[in-house]
């Protein structure tokens, strides 16, 4: 709850709590671009203020509280590589589209959030899940049109296109893995398609407007969105690896979410796929039929773990952090590419 | 259901149906900009196609359900009377952004659904009874960014600006009423406050873009902003009036909704400030501990009939109307801007 207190205050913290303390690659990463970021904790803060006083209240619940901030961080360090430095007016592009980005990610996550009524007993829903819901959408919303009034007001159309882009993708991509819910027949080709667009569309997009703030060449924005693209697919595939195999502590989060809502994620593709006929008879049962127990959810680990689904998507994630890495030959070696490329690898060993 | 089928077709009818019929004040208007108003139902179409299917299904649903296409009748219209024409690139911005407007209205519309948990809306299924809170969530997402790849492909900054800003404007309302939802202590001013956000904001930047396109000088845009505020405002109220006298089968929706919901409008509020200690204590009974049947239901509509307060809502409604009329005294007479005063008064005169 530390963070969420600190969001009123005028110094926010520019390194995320629990970043700091791991030492790690993305640490360092944040350090590099400290100043900026911290910028970007301010405008964020300025920016999802509202006379409607419920909204900054909740905005500031999922804003402040914490999270990696690595979209923002992927614009900072995308428009730093490039060589980005504000013009004589002083105005710091990269920090506004840094929180701009932000902020669509964030209306994403809170509409997220949003239950669908079949899972709430008809007619028996509390008024706070009913309240829940509501808040969820209509704060999403807000934060969505400061996203473009952001936007607006950097004034470039590149800027604009790239992001309503991004935007209209990522909606795809999640209505896209709607239809593949509980479904098992999910091709690997449509699992990727769908991580693409719920998270590897705005990462792209972060790191792209990074290199158009600078006014770099095509190869140097493509370069960037190649590197984004593949660090978002590798981030969505270890996200969805842990689901099924982090230390639930450690996460913070409740290991098998992806199970009980029956998403389709690759460590259920692929244990379904090496399965002998008994274990696809479970996995039908507990992910097409949705009827399973707390007991289904150890018997799933248990498969996944002696099927080596998790090490297969492991390697799918490698394999798009060698992309990544391989995306950004062509800027010259520095400190901040090392750094950028090691926040790929990060990506591939974090265990949270 | 028809007016669903022929939303693929190529020459989709460019008046709803149900509007012509009445031969009334917002037939004549449709019909002035009828081949812009055609133009903007294909743009419509060809803009919420996407690759995952159940994208255009569910846009479809709502977006040709036939509802008024007031908004982007607004946009025409106001472009018309400004003069506009096309440049010589053959592009007609008031069309596509006259689509734009209706997508933001229809992602509105489609969170709406999920925030109301209503089961009718304009006649038809809602798409939230028909397809999910979640779906129509994310179709509205899906939505809202196409409507601001409309406005990038359009390039003007102040058209941006306009629209964005109304768009966190109408989230601002929509979270308004949210914590008014229950509450008779709302005042009038607060609730004005609501329902400028929820409708008037759109209609006002609907109506400024048209001039905005025509790039009018600033005397032109405010009145034509000021005209749609006022429309706005007529229309919400109405509409809030209607909720609670209209003939339930020719509205086509259901009489009583926000009563259901505890939503606070005015003709709540005005049957409780002029009421008795019984009624009052009725009141609070079924709408802030929202403990009622059908037959309180009854009750209401006759308590709302007794205390004048659909009347007092409606001359409220009457005087925004005669400031939308009023505020188009800058231009010169002509039918069109005759058809734009009619339709202020058609607004308050309707029973649908």
């Amino acid at each position: 709850m530390e963070a969420q207190d600190t969001v009123h205050e005028a110094h926010t913290p520019a390194i995320p709590s629990g970043v700091r303390s791991e030492g790690d690659a993305l640490a360092r990463l944040y350090d590099s671009v400290a100043d900026d970021m911290e910028a970007t904790n301010r405008t964020i803060v300025a920016r999802m203020d509202s006379p409607v006083p419920l909204i900054p209240q909740l905005a500031a619940h999922l804003v402040a509280a914490g999270g990696k901030r690595l979209r923002p961080l992927l614009v900072l360090a995308s428009a730093r590589l490039c060589g980005y430095t504000p013009g004589p007016d002083g105005i710091r592009r990269h920090v506004n589209l840094a929180a701009c980005v932000e902020f669509i990610h964030t209306a994403t996550l809170l509409h997220d959030d949003v239950v669908d009524e079949s899972h709430m007993r008809r007619g028996l829903a509390s008024a706070n899940a009913v309240f829940g819901n509501k808040a969820s959408v209509l704060v999403g919303d807000f934060l969505f049109a400061r996203a473009f009034q952001l936007m607006t007001d950097d004034g470039a159309l590149r800027v604009m296109a790239i992001l309503s882009a991004a935007s209209a993708t990522i909606a795809e991509g999640e209505v896209l893995q709607m239809s593949t819910q509980n479904d098992l027949s999910t091709s690997l080709e449509r699992y990727l398609e769908v991580i693409h667009g719920k998270t590897a569309a705005l990462f792209a997009a972060a790191c792209r407007v990074g290199a158009v703030v600078a006014e770099r060449p095509a190869a140097e924005e493509i370069a960037l969105e190649t590197y984004g693209t593949n660090l978002g697919m590798a981030f969505q595939l270890v996200d969805d690896a842990l689901d099924y195999a982090a230390d639930q502590a450690r996460l913070g989060k409740t290991v098998g979410d992806d199970f009980r809502e029956g998403k389709i994620t690759l460590p259920v593709l692929a244990a379904y796929e090496a399965g002998d006929e008994t274990e696809r008879a479970f996995w039908r049962r507990v992910i097409e039929d949705s009827d399973h127990t707390e007991a289904d959810l150890a018997t799933a680990l248990d498969l996944i773990d002696r099927r080596g689904a998790i090490a297969r998507t492991l390697d799918h994630a490698r394999r798009y952090a060698d992309a990544a890495c391989a995306a950004l030959d062509v800027f010259p070696q520095s400190r901040l590419r090392r750094q950028m490329t090691d926040i790929a690898r990060y990506t591939v060993d974090r265990d949270r």
